[in-house]
């Protein structure tokens, strides 16, 4: 099962809007094929592995496959059809697909074949392959992913403001990566006002730029910013209910710059997430200050946190700090993370976390 | 060198007042011989180290010590001398002493003798081993070590002032490590008044408790505190000029409590330093709050900085934060780390930094 998470992880970033997927077919202790899911129309995973295999090694065989296999034509005819007419005698599956259209079904097929089916074998790499798409389905909003940078002692700025730089440059590319993967990046008008960022990818390659998202409930972002003028990326602002109407007219006329509103005066996070999911935005970046990282926090709508840490003391009671907002008022109720990676950036610090499994279901 | 300053770290905690010191004789490319210095009044390392040789294999050979050979007679007769009469062709030293008693007279003494010497062979290991005799010896003041923990979102508590537990069984077991290790234990009145906390070490085996000591510009410590009244270690409560003497009475009254008045009406670090280091306490680990903590950073009087971080998001404008007070107000004047040390405990991370190099001397 390793080696097909292996191979499905070849094909990340290939495969939109399929999972990526990896299978290995095994006959008497010896692989006899493997493939994965290349791209999306082309042949899934199982197809590739037992076509190497061949009609006579596949019979009698066990294919593992990082993805419960689908019992539905969409594309191409269901996988689990396959393995039935193959006649293998076992079915290793790392995780079943949330897609509502197979969900089960595939594996109910199997066994009612009389194929043997094992279940959740290397289960959570097996998610974590397809952390974003499976969020995606499952819930219809995007995958958040909260990043964050401070020094050691929880600032992101001085008490003057100050904040460039808090993390060196190997730390700052690194944000640029995340820039490049994800569909949208969110930040609120407080950081327009502030900082005038033009949020885009700036990698040694060029890179692929995000959508650029602000929450502006009053529509105060300046019509001269750079996310409304410098055309590098579409730019949304999303505001609430009862926006001022000429200040809405001036902003679409601009190329590229859309305003969605919400049904609320104020923009609520888990009202602007389902409405993002149905724009198709499947993985958001959140680069806010500390008010819309708490609104967030918040709601608990926080799938993972990427956290630089710069080793520098820079105190201050008055000094702005990572996650403002209310905040949770009992230690029972913050959200509790799991670390997932730890990486020495030059000087700083980077920490990649995770919502406990039992509070991210 | 580098076996020389392991067997140097085997002695570490059992050499007091004396630093820990390996030395390694070695002649024609073969180790003749090795030593430490492991208890004061006993043998110094290159005493050991030269006896293990002996007189024939001596002669000629290359001596490599962690720590410049002592020059003056101390309990033992100085070590410069007896690499002389064993006729060593060149030593090899790590760290100079900055003892003012050796500080380069050991090399003079050597090299006036016609031996080789060379200097600064894996110097910041070495001084490591000894970081804080040699922080004391130079400047008369306690090494500071700054412990915080927080979450990953830079809290100490909730809003609401919650803050058990924020880490796990792991890092806290982990803190009673270093109180065992250091002279002294520092707190602010307010972490008395808020907590009541025994600042004793729980650790398995016992453990050694640190001398008590409160930062209490007002003498507002109640007499009735764990402090004041367990006698698990003496406690020294630290004031300014202008105490109330009936309190200062009522205060000395208790079994192993003491009074220490400072120049100033308020405590001011630098002064309590000086007289911390007057006082015979070479380490002092802060686990203040973040006024105090702040006051520290202020003055830069801060060598080293144990980090807690539990992978938890709090969040709250108003939730307490690890260092406090007034903080620098631009990014030139923060106090610049490295990171030393990453190590996960439990579900949380421990990192080891330290003042950069030039902005320690």
């Amino acid at each position: 099962m390793k080696f097909a998470i292996d191979l499905a992880k070849r094909a990340t970033g290939q495969t939109s809007p399929n999972p990526v997927v990896g299978s290995v077919v095994v006959k008497n202790g010896e692989i006899v094929g493997f493939g994965a899911h290349l791209r999306a129309g082309e042949a899934h995973a199982e197809v590739n592995a037992i076509q190497m295999a061949g009609v006579d090694k596949a019979n009698g065989s066990t294919v593992y496959v990082t993805l419960e296999p689908c019992s539905h034509f969409g594309k191409t005819p269901p996988c689990s059809d396959l393995l039935i007419q193959s006649q293998v005698s076992r079915v290793v599956i790392a995780s079943t697909d949330p897609n509502p259209l197979v969900a089960g079904k595939g594996i109910e097929k199997l066994r009612k074949a009389g194929i043997e089916v094992d279940l959740g074998v290397c289960e959570e790499e097996a998610l974590a392959l397809n952390q974003v798409f499976f969020h995606h389905i499952k819930t219809g909003k995007p995958f958040v992913t909260l990043k964050t940078a401070a020094s050691l002692d929880g600032k992101t700025a001085t008490h003057t403001n100050e904040s460039r730089w808090i993390t060196g440059p190997d730390a700052r590319l690194d944000v640029h990566q995340y820039r490049h993967q994800h569909d949208a990046i969110l930040v609120g008008v407080g950081t327009v006002l502030a900082d005038d960022p033009s949020l885009d990818t700036r990698l040694p390659n060029g890179g692929k730029n995000p959508i650029r998202i602000i929450l502006d409930s009053h529509l105060r972002t300046p019509l001269n910013s750079k996310v409304l003028t410098d055309g590098k990326a579409p730019t949304w602002i999303v505001t609430g209910s009862k926006p001022d109407l000429e200040k809405v007219a001036a902003l679409e006329e601009k190329e590229g710059i859309k305003v969605l509103t919400l049904p609320m005066e104020k923009v609520e996070v888990n009202a602007l997430l389902s409405l993002l999911g149905e724009e198709g935005i499947t993985s958001l970046f959140i680069e806010g200050g500390a008010t819309v990282n708490g609104s967030f926090l918040k709601e608990k709508a926080i799938q993972q946190v990427i956290t630089y840490i710069a080793p520098k003391l820079i105190g201050g009671k008055g000094a702005p700090t990572l996650v403002g907002g209310e905040g949770f008022a009992t230690m029972d109720e913050v959200v509790e993370l799991e670390i997932k990676e730890v990486t020495k950036m030059g000087p700083d610090l980077k920490i990649v976390s995770a919502p406990k499994l039992d509070e991210r279901r």
